[in-house]
C-alpha cells in the first residue's frame, strides 16, 4: 500500500479536537492586557508576544507533523504554502495565501484575509506600535527552526493599524541540511 | 411558532467556530509561565489567572446567551446544571456533572473529569500552591456577575496537585433580583 499523503487542512481541523474560537480570542486578548500592564512599553510587549509564540512553535511543530502526514517539503516555496494553506487551517481554521516572492524564492508574505485573533479588539491610542498579533509571526519562526530553517518573520501590513490584511513577511535566514544517521535506503 | 428551547452544548460546539485545542492549550501554558515569571509568588499568579478569567467571562457571557438559547434559569441550580452541561461543552469541549449540593441549594460543586487546559502539564515543584486552571474559576465567577449571581469559586480538588480530579466549588452569595425598566406583559 503507497503511503498516506499529506491530508488537506480542512480535513485535518475537522477531525481534531477544538475548543471555541470566541474563547480563545477573549483568552489571547487577556494576555496581551497582561503584557502592556506588566511591561509598560510596547516594543517589549511586542518582544514577549514573539517569545511565547517561539515557544509555542516549537512543541506545535511536532502536532502539526503527526496530524498532516506533510512529511518533508522540497523547498522553501513548498513549505511556505504548506503553513498558509494546512497550518493556518489547521490551528486556526482560516486559510492565507502565499504571495511577493523575491527572485531567489527564499522570502514571501503570508496574507491573511481572516484573523480569529483580533475579533472584537481595537487598539487605544496609547498602544500606538503594538503589534497585537505578534504570537503568530512567533510560532511560525519557532515551528520552523525546528524542521532546520532559520527565519525572520515580520509584519508587513496589520489591519489594526489600518492596513487591508494581515501581512506575515518570511524571509529564510539559513537552512541546514537535516543529517541522519544512517542513509535513506538502509 | 413557539420559541426555540435551549440548544444542547453538543449542537452549539458543532455550530460555532473553534480553534485546535492543542494551541490553546499551549497559549494558556504561556500565559501562566509568563505570569510566574513576571510577578514570582504563586498567590499572585493564582489572583491574577482568576482576575483575567474574570474579565473573559464578563464577556463570554453574551455569546453564551446569544448562541445557547437559554434564556433565564429558575434558580441557582438550574443555573449551576446550565454551566456544567452547555457551558464547559460550549466552550471547552468537554462535559462537568454537579455534584454535592449543601441543603439549601446555594453551594454545589462542578467536577471535570477531562480539562483540555492541563494537556502535556506538569507542574515543577516551584509551583507548589499554584491553581494552574484559576482561569476558569474566574470565568465561571464572572459570567455569573453578568447575570446578578454574586459568586465565590474554589477548587476543591485539582489533578495537577495529585487529587483523582477537577473539582471546583461554586458558592452563591448574593442573587441581586434582576429589574426591569418596563413590565413583562406590556
Amino acid at each position: 500500500m503507497p503511503p498516506a499523503g499529506p491530508r488537506s487542512g480542512d480535513a485535518i481541523f475537522a477531525s481534531i479536537e477544538r475548543v471555541n474560537a470566541e474563547l480563545f480570542t477573549l483568552t489571547y486578548g487577556a494576555i496581551v492586557r497582561q503584557l502592556l500592564t506588566d511591561l509598560e512599553e510596547v516594543e517589549e510587549v511586542n518582544k514577549q508576544l514573539d517569545q511565547m509564540g517561539y515557544n509555542i512553535g516549537i512543541r506545535l511543530i511536532d502536532e502539526f507533523l503527526a496530524k498532516s502526514n506533510v512529511s518533508r517539503c522540497v523547498d522553501f516555496k513548498e513549505t511556505a504554502e504548506v503553513i498558509a494553506k494546512v497550518g493556518f487551517k489547521m490551528f486556526l481554521g482560516v486559510t492565507a495565501s502565499v504571495t511577493n516572492w523575491d527572485a531567489d524564492g527564499t522570502c514571501c508574505s503570508i496574507v491573511l484575509e481572516d484573523n480569529p485573533l483580533v475579533d472584537f479588539v481595537e487598539l487605544p491610542d496609547t498602544c500606538q506600535g503594538l503589534y497585537y498579533c505578534n504570537i503568530l509571526s512567533g510560532v511560525i519562526r519557532g515551528a520552523l527552526e525546528m524542521v532546520s530553517m532559520k527565519t525572520e518573520v515580520t509584519w508587513l501590513r496589520d489591519m489594526l493599524r489600518g492596513d487591508d490584511a494581515y501581512e506575515l513577511q518570511v524571509k529564510l535566514l539559513k537552512q541546514v541540511p537535516e543529517e541522519y544517521p544512517y542513509k535513506d535506503d538502509e
